[in-house]
């Protein structure tokens, strides 16, 4: 069924109003009055409609029953990744998006290559909202989750650390399994993954890590790349909290 | 460590032989005669070497030790997926090829979009072996995952029923959730991952999977990219087995 989002303030009095290019793309799908959609607040709620109306700019449908949104995890995590170069972030994005993430943000540290300047900050968070976005309806989500520029490591720790497992990946050094830091956890509602740029971290990054609280962990022997990282980590963890 | 692969016949005597593109690629990497290096059989050998001749054509390494590749996980896992378009395929050779799996074939199904003209069959087989190539030193790797297409999916089920956990990964209908199968077939040291290309199965070919001995499976109630699903389910096949 198709799956469209709408602002809160959209959905009221039983009917809920799609617009502008969303209303756009229900006329590329064909769908004609009387049609069931899926209609989601973005927020957790999806709501089963009956398309009531519909023209180029806006289309209105009835709600006939609402539910928590199935396909949203228990568990909220954080995906937390260096800027990385390129097509890599968007797909950081949309890879984190359809496994589950609540929200993702990308931050800067010592081995950053991309650095973009002020000037573009805000066209490029608008894309890659439009990247979560895409994603969220492709993969059924309740949510969208919320894209973000952090500007330093301490930033992303900060926001880590507010989560009852905060795990920094890291290649090298003293680190525990990610496996033992997952069952050591017990059973957790909230976690974050932070991972390094294309050259890692450096060690006193590592250090700040440890010591704002966050477990250092590993993934085993081999070397990931920086989007294949925190994707990997993201699945085992919605594995093992039976969210896959 | 730079890290090269050579076939088995260019390590012999003490001495291993890099030629061709990798020894080019080594003055790139500005090596120089005493400097140590990795170089790797592909079948899951590392030989660690003194440089001790490098030209344009050639480089030569003495080896000082030998040990089993350390990043070779303890469980054989193929990849086959129904073949997506354009660089999806590209996507799913490196990052299966990063998170350890030994083989990876695409296959032609019911509702497969990419048809290759048999002319560029070679061609597309040559690239595909050179992106996990590539994925294999970068990642580490003792193996070099051959990459194969497979001409339906009769061909697919035959590769995985040879496993001891043939996993065939479907969107819809009577499905066991994947964490349960894995965790029911207890020790296990090879399985196989069958995914759908862009369209998903028809409800036929999972008929088939099953009546072949395949575990017909679910990864939750978010639906997956065709190139996303294969990765996400290698990444917990690996966490299981205590692979990452």
């Amino acid at each position: 069924m198709a799956r469209f989002f709408a602002a809160a303030g959209n959905i009221a009095g039983g009917v809920a109003c799609i617009l502008g290019e969303d209303a756009a793309h229900a006329r590329v799908l064909r769908l004609r009055v009387g049609d069931q959609i899926v209609v989601c607040d973005g927020e957790g709620k999806d709501y089963y409609c009956h398309v009531t109306k519909l023209d180029k700019n806006e289309m209105q449908a009835e709600i006939f029953d609402t539910v928590i949104s199935p396909a949203e995890p228990t568990v909220r995590v954080s995906v937390l990744a260096g800027l990385p170069k390129g097509e890599r972030a968007d797909y950081i994005i949309q890879k984190s998006t359809e496994l589950g993430a609540t929200d993702i943000a990308f931050f800067l540290c010592e081995r950053c290559v991309a650095r973009p300047e002020t000037a573009i900050v805000g066209r490029k968070l608008t894309r890659w909202q439009r990247i979560a976005e895409e994603a969220a309806k492709q993969s059924g989500r309740g949510i969208i989750p919320k894209v973000r520029l952090i500007p330093n490591l301490a930033g992303a720790l900060d926001v880590a650390v507010k989560t009852e497992l905060p795990i920094f990946l890291y290649e090298t050094g003293d680190r525990q399994p990610l496996k033992a830091a997952i069952e050591n956890a017990g059973s957790f509602s909230s976690a974050a993954i932070i991972t390094g740029p294309e050259g890692g971290f450096e060690a006193y990054e590592a250090e700040l890590a440890v010591a704002a609280g966050l477990r250092c962990c590993s993934m085993g022997p081999r070397i990931y790349r920086c989007e294949t990282a925190p994707v990997a980590a993201l699945s085992v963890l919605m594995y093992a909290t039976d969210n896959m």
